[in-house]
């Protein structure tokens, strides 16, 4: 099975991969801790210049930062990307990126968080495949648990071509099959009604984030829902929605507000997989099929990852 | 000029106002407060026996929420509605309200933040106009303005028909004409890609807000970007865009974000109305057509808000 056009190729030890920073100003000893994690895993790293650079909030200009994501598309020497961090500027590069010609040299591109602009972009715009996970300067530099570093390993080295992910809890029972899309439920929503939007039909959707009020996570859910995005996928699947920490009331609020947004739906709902803040952040390969499995509550990955 | 069907009809003294609430549950106290402003402006109020409801954070279900809003929506004993308070939950109530029924009982309708739901889909669903302005338990509880306060009394009794609103700065310059539609940043964005969604075409779009990191309302004018609106629009009018209290470096953050998105626009751009959170909150009737001038920094009121 190969539902993609352009799924990019599994990396071997010793290659060489980016590390770029299209989104928020880097830290310097966070972004070298994590580059010596990827150094550790035998690839050579080859840090944008750029990486570094600062435009207030944001890692140096709109321009800049595109361009520098875009030569690294277009490097052969470089087999993947991995974004510095996220926090906040992916969404106002996306029309400034050439996804043609993106498309024509796929390649891994690894993050999450604000990085979701570009991750259900690469899905849509450029048949690829994209992996949802940790990001150098961010949980990498912190470093991951052996259980999940080993598993962004194997799933980058092409040697997991299958796997399963465990939920906590399963909100609406049934089975459901589609290509993974989503990511963080806010960014994710910053892209309705944008040419951004990943298509949502036959899609399964996974949704995470971090900080949000309990009011601003229905709102989303609701937006997401009266624009008809919840009716048209095929499952929805949770990573951690959390509060600010340890507001328990906030956390007990946001699981009601999830349970009422999705009660009158028809497709399965499982909450609690370990992928995006907060959590063990497993790396999701977005755009391949996976399978809900409501019964086990359990989310599989059925097609491998990478070419 | 008259650019409304179902403009509703100003108020006189010892006419019957409603107050209902749409969204967060709502202080006793700070209804007294309220209702003691709106009586003491010569109206009769009628409180919805609802508006001190709660579940959860909401102020009563959806269903009870919506159904109280129609009820004084038909009731012909109510000559205008005033909501309670803001927060979160106008939303939920979107598809629950039959914009059919409420066109046929065109009556001023008066709120903001949160309502802002409401009071565009009053002007694009219920041909009417409808009041951005203060609401019961808050700013009416707290005492407005001498100066907005009687702004407010002579525009809802028909004794203002036209008037203009001095605004801080001229970002873009140039002169337009438009319905003015808009309102809470966070709120409008909200309805971006669902059907409840103002026209942006030819309108002039007001934007406040408060609270916000400077990122996230460059995320939000990014989105209205993305989804074309900004460059639909006539001209555009903000309030206050405030970050948490006194942070002076996210307030520098938010005034450069607003120059950069709208520095490729065509069209005028003022800041610093007086209108929304954090301000002296003048009402604002909308859906009538409003000018922007921008080398006198003006809005002007160029039809009557009230029939």
């Amino acid at each position: 099975m190969n539902t993609r056009p352009n799924k990019p190729r599994h990396l071997n030890p010793g290659d060489t991969v980016g590390v770029v920073a299209p989104a928020a100003a880097v830290e310097r000893s966070h972004l070298e801790r994590g580059v010596g994690v990827l150094a550790s895993m035998g690839f050579r790293v080859k840090v944008s210049e750029r990486a570094l650079a600062r435009a207030g909030i944001l890692a140096g200009e709109d321009r800049e930062r595109a361009g520098e994501l875009a030569a690294y598309f277009a490097d052969p020497e470089v087999k993947a990307i991995f974004a510095a961090r996220g926090g906040y500027g992916c969404g106002r590069l996306m029309p400034m990126l050439d996804w043609d010609a993106i498309a024509r040299t796929p390649k891994i591109f690894v993050g999450f968080s604000d990085e979701t602009f570009l991750l259900n972009a690469l899905v849509d715009r450029a048949g690829m495949v994209a992996i949802h996970g940790p990001m150098v300067a961010m949980d990498l530099a912190r470093g991951l648990s052996a259980r999940s570093f080993e598993h962004m390993k194997g799933l980058l080295l092409g040697e997991i071509r299958s796997f399963t992910m465990d939920a906590r809890e399963t909100v609406r029972a049934g089975n459901a099959e589609g290509e993974l899309i989503g990511g963080c439920l806010s960014v994710l929503v910053a892209t309705v009604g944008t040419p951004y939007a990943p298509r949502f039909d036959g899609r399964v959707l996974f949704l995470e984030d971090v900080g949000e009020k309990a009011y601003r996570v229905d709102r989303m859910l609701v937006q997401l829902k009266q624009a008809g995005a919840l009716e048209r996928v095929a499952g929805i699947v949770f990573g951690a929605i959390r509060p600010i920490e340890g507001d328990e009331q906030e956390a007990r609020l946001i699981t009601r507000f999830i349970a009422e947004e999705t009660a009158g739906l028809k497709c399965p709902v499982l909450t609690g997989i370990e992928a995006g803040h907060g959590s063990e952040n497993f790396v999701l390969p977005f755009g391949v099929r996976v399978r809900i499995d409501g019964a086990a509550r359990r989310l599989e990955f059925i097609e491998p990852a990478l070419a």
